[in-house]
């Protein structure tokens, strides 16, 4: 391939002189857009093959073509390939080096088609390839979730709200909460795969053409759904890169919701779990430094996904119809989102698979700070038939009480507590472990361990026929 | 209701002092949440049926509860409900209005709930509820560019890319690409039902409850599918909130682009379109000045709902579960982002409608700028057999050649023809107007009217089948 | 004044329809420019002063404005102007009561203006006072922290890294780490307010005015520095509001980073400090919480005015020059940012004034986690003259074996620390202690608490010189 | 250097098991930190002076680590350093290959300095550098403006409000905004260069030290005016990353105003400019088609600051103190978006250079729409006394009047404008030609040609003294 050939030389011959330096460099998307080239070449087979069918090339133009691709393929792919700046994205790197291969016969390949439906296919295939990475990726980090919550549904720990201990729970339950968050990243990209498995390729450059193509036959041949319906749309359109960001950024978001905790729980002051070696890192410094970095790198890459995404909006706001250049911006945007979600995923999967849990510190916490206070506030309810309020009330006073002896509310006296309300019984001791607790909530969703377990059970089925 | 009752009285008689006159502000959130009220009172009148059901709350209690907060609908209602700021939100205003009607019975109301999972219910009827406005209005903004599209199937008007002309499409075509935007915007709110469609009702605090509760009824009471499954998740997520916040941005970029359009063809320069006055305003200064407001507001209000959406992913970076106060911070920005979203679909609606085309404009803008050198390029292949390389070259000769005889390529003689391809025959220029162009155009989305009012019969019928 | 008089109107006789009830929806701003009606008459009575000492209009129509416009201040004062979204925004309902009260002399005061210098002069000045505001909160919140840095300059806490314990530190040195922080927004203020001090009335409607106006004699009557120079840039520009939401966003980061702190320093886990009951709340359910509110509300208001910074940035992307309706979505984003940063720096400086230290929980804690490992190398390095890293690796032994003993590091014997290195003598234990620890740190900046105090010095002259 | 020395070594003993490939992955930063090798070694340099100076080092010693930091300046900058990733970030790299180079004297370096303010100092001095690169991009295309709006101060164009036509400028007026808009770009680099104008060496992890060293020495020998005052912030501290991010969005959101601008007037509709070939690009399907890419692209990169920005905000919202490894991804955000700006500004600044006005086109235009509406409301004021609202009405029925008969304001005869208002004379057609228009603006900023000239005489005085 000659690098001196740029492609100015492709647009035709109406430019006097090539483009500056710096016109190179912000235009060429070869840096970038070279990640694209098995989509390039899987969208030029199909559309090679649906050209020689309706008779639009001849099979014997077919066949070189088929071959040179190939040809191209296994150059990229043994990285003999040699890409050119000057030819400025990864289209027309391969059509110059097909061209060099098969001569004239190249030329006909880019018959009824144009780069602006050319990268929109590709740029969807690779959309649409990723969509299903982060599904597999999601997958994995629910499976060691529904591990850790079934080894642990009966293990009990603070639940907090405000960071504040609330009421007893179990970890299990606690890890079953991530699985319905992921559970619902999970679901956003299958939603998402669904809506953009359509083919825009036959759009050319933006008006559809007059050559008699099959649509249909190339969007089968790519395994999309169908061909989209509307020329100017399709190659105008980046909702599927716009809404894997909106999906990539909420579920980052969550991640970040699991590192916080990570980073919090693995103070010293918290005590609650110890990260592997292999996810911690230390100190140049301070030698007996054992930091959570993977956790903190994970809860900042929330900033990085939630940046792309709105790289990407501001891009795209008040563009009129139909491609304009600034959507080449698209692509890096998504490739690093994309990339980073892969990773914080695996990276959260090991903290999780890994991560040793210190029960001991987590049953001491969560016995702590009048836990079990909506405990004895539902017993007033319950056995004296106190308005919820009232009981609120009374409970706040025993609190009180306990606080000011520096005791927990089940070391209160029986008299203690009778000075709360005459009604209460020696049996209202019997309400106010953790334990006791957390068996008790097992209302449907609740904390008690049959019914984490339930939960477990359903999530298990419902991931095996995802 | 007495002003004087603080919430601090609500919560227990722990506190000391009240709080700082910074901290109600910052705190409270009546300002706002007072748009719930309709779905907390939905809210309660559901909790309060299950409580009487399952035995929990006595059925007198029941019947107390129902007629005091029917009464309290009515007195939101007609003006009369005083709102107090001390109460902090909807929920404790609407519960001390009830203690102030009912007495002890209202008490019993907040048995097995907590304002957690209080608000995430009512906040999800809100969404869902607005999920199902914007529904409609999409549907709105779809059947008037279908109307305009059926109208217009046949309207020549130049395509641009680059915002320079490319080739002839129709306004028609044109106007049937946004159909496909908005339709996909459309989906994604079903999608976002269907995924937001449970109840969180019943998960408590963060634990569940101890209480024989029935959420499966309290969902169905409701309108959800089912109950969510895990109660720290129903207290702890947003994500119906984020959901809502992303398609609304993918949508507004939408609502920008048809925008943007809509400025530059109003412009005296293009000239395309001519809003109606409805949609216009003139200058304090200026006199003669027809200006675009309309569409340059729903273009900024992009800006407004992007914001939104960037506001509360950074709110729910690195939160802990279960419920932080920050959380607090979701509403306003929905409110804002779908009242703005509403607005501006509802303006975009009008302006569709009432915009004049000017199809002479359109048209002669059409022919100009060499926009059919594509159907040249075409015809060399087709006829003459190049290989679409050769023959893009080819027609970049004679683009040069009318430019330098600052004529059409239409207008260039058969002797000019002929000196950039000697097989070009007379034939030719049936093909370089625009209508032929234009028709010429059948493929699946193509821009040939009769391909456009296929798409239109389409839409159609999905429309009524949503 | 007339409800039923419209802006319309106003504009002139060439539009037959009025506006469409959604237009008037999304086009009046008088729901939110009232709030610049002090600025608006500041800017009308400068301005009709300088036409009346030109000649441009006669003193007698001048008294008639100044008396106007001083009875339309007092009504609004006063509450009993009657704004009408007729009249779309504060200029029009201005004006049009003028022309009520004073009649044809109303009409010569937009001689030489236009809305587009007009509402630039308003929020310029509105954008000014703001800053100033902004500068005063700011210095509050740093003499907040100078006091308690103060009161703390020897009170020992663990200084962490990765939410891990690192070194000991002071509180009284964290707490000047916040006044770094806050004072480079001050600095940012400064700056700001430098920048935008110029006026851009008599920029007209965009290209200046052919009456011989006085544009130094204004500006310098509204308190600005100079008049702008260009009269296109002046009704152009927003950098101010955009430079003002940056600060705004980069001060709420720091409010969120001590808003975290504060968070997880309030857990009994942490128990470092207590928040006073004028900035907690309690729980609805669980009678024993005392919740962080504010600190987690000021916390989440950094996504509220990071969403505001994307919102304009957003809007102000992509628009041509000169005024596009587009900017008229400056305002709110603005006036709420404002607005919640000055009560997110009150409620912090509530917090911070009011917060009871722990010491004791603090001490402890500073001297876990082998927190003087650093010490331990540094005394290898300075009394046996091992290279850094080599000293590094003996305290990775030394900690590992107190690891293994269950023991800190001033607890080893000296024969295990001499197993490590042979050299160390009985001298190192005198350096392991965490308040020899702090002692020592006495370089410039460090955590000594002599070097504490000097900064709390240099921070009072700084505060009194700005 | 041995590739299979892991920076887990460097760390001590303490890890059993090396860190696992995904936490090598997520972990490293040697990727894009590299760039910082040379102010790696400057900060070294610096540090190991101050430490001979000081005694803490030996004479002997710093000798050897100035010859092995030499030695590794030159072996990167020759390509020929062996990066590992195994060593995380370029702080290890160097310290590893310096050890191989000089034994145990290079463990000293890293006396009284930790990795924490090692990266603060290195990331400094990248962003001072890059903000003086800035500086000189911004003083470029102000000159390029400068240079233009001299040539075209008295080239009349339409001036635009909502994109119509409403007030006739000159071109090197409107060229002139965008001195302001750059210029106050330029005045915020050199804010914040002041503001992080400080030295962070000496902080060490972010105590501080107990070696007796000399901050002021390094930071005198780096280049900062002064030492940071507060260690905890001094490790802790990106505000000069995000304020960089700040400016940059802002000035990006000019250039996006400018090339909007570009892309709009390059239409044929508009046809004010032409961009030169070699700032545009052609179509692989289109031949005639000459596409404004580079504005487009420059357009384009304000998403992907205004996403960088975002992403750092994200990132440091709620991180406690002092160091968290989420601030490692400070970096790539930063280099991407300098780079970025970099390229924007310089295509810009050939873009201005380069591009040939269509003075022809700008001078037509700016005749039509009733341009010099203003000028005969103006008139009437100054001439028949009329107060401006009365005679803005008068101009409105004067504008529907031509309207009607198809004809500019100047084209209506005598008595179509006393029908308008009796007092109307032939003076009126003086002026309202577009030129006298422009002249008569000669009010402080305004665009008659003198006050343009004068507005440039300004700036280049002020572009010498920066």
């Amino acid at each position: 391939m000659t690098e001196q050939k740029s492609s100015n030389e492709m647009w035709g011959g109406r430019f006097a002189s090539g483009p500056d330096a710096i016109m190179e460099e912000i235009n060429a998307s070869i840096g970038f857009d070279r990640k694209l080239y098995a989509q390039d070449i899987r969208g030029s087979l199909a559309h090679a093959a649906m050209l020689a069918k309706t008779g639009i090339i001849a099979a014997d133009d077919h066949d070189k073509i088929v071959d040179g691709l190939n040809t191209i393929l296994s150059e990229i792919e043994s990285g003999k390939f040699a890409f050119s700046r000057k030819l400025e994205d990864i289209h027309m790197n391969i059509e110059a080096r097909l061209a060099e291969l098969i001569g004239p016969a190249a030329g006909r390949l880019h018959t009824a088609r144009s780069r602006n439906d050319q990268v929109a296919v590709d740029f969807r295939l690779w959309v649409k390839d990723e969509l299903s990475k982060t599904a597999s990726a999601l997958k994995k980090l629910i499976e060691a979730f529904l591990e850790r919550a079934e080894e642990h549904a009966a293990t009990v720990m603070p639940g907090f709200t405000h960071l504040q201990t609330a009421q007893p729970v179990t970890f299990g339950h606690h890890c079953m909460a991530y699985v319905e968050m992921f559970g619902r990243d999970l679901s956003r990209v299958r939603d998402a795969i669904q809506r953009l498995d359509e083919s825009p390729l036959g759009a050319a450059a933006l008006a559809g053409t007059g050559f008699p193509i099959d649509r249909h036959m190339t969007a089968k041949a790519l395994g999309f759904r169908e061909p989209t319906r509307n020329s100017i749309d399709s190659v105008s359109d980046r909702d599927y890169a716009l809404e894997f960001l909106s999906l990539a950024a909420i579920c980052a978001t969550h991640l970040s919701r699991l590192a916080e905790e990570i980073v919090i729980w693995s103070t010293p002051q918290f005590n609650f779990i110890r990260l592997s070696d292999a996810f911690s890192t230390g100190s140049s410094i301070m030698p007996q430094k054992k930091n959570p970095d993977a956790a903190e790198l994970v809860r900042a890459k929330t900033g990085r996904i939630t940046g792309s995404l709105v790289g990407l909006l501001t891009v795209m706001k008040g563009l009129p119809l139909a491609y304009s250049k600034d959507m080449q911006e698209d692509k890096e945007a998504i490739f690093d989102a994309a990339e980073t979600l892969e990773l914080a995923l695996a990276a959260m999967t090991g903290m999780v698979r890994d991560l040793t849990v210190n029960t001991a510190s987590m049953k001491k916490a969560a016995g702590s700070g009048y836990s079990t206070a909506t405990d004895l506030a539902d017993w007033l309810v319950r056995e004296l038939g106190l308005p919820f309020r009232e009981a609120h009330h009374a409970t706040g006073r025993a609190v009180a009480l306990a606080e000011a002896k520096k005791c927990d509310l089940a070391k209160l006296s029986l008299e203690d507590m009778q000075s709360i309300h005459p009604g209460i019984s020696e049996a209202v001791f019997g309400f106010l472990t953790v334990d006791k607790s957390v068996r008790s909530r097992q209302s449907y969703g609740g904390t008690a361990p049959q019914e984490v377990r339930r939960q477990i059970r359903f999530w298990k089925k419902r991931l095996i026929r995802q």
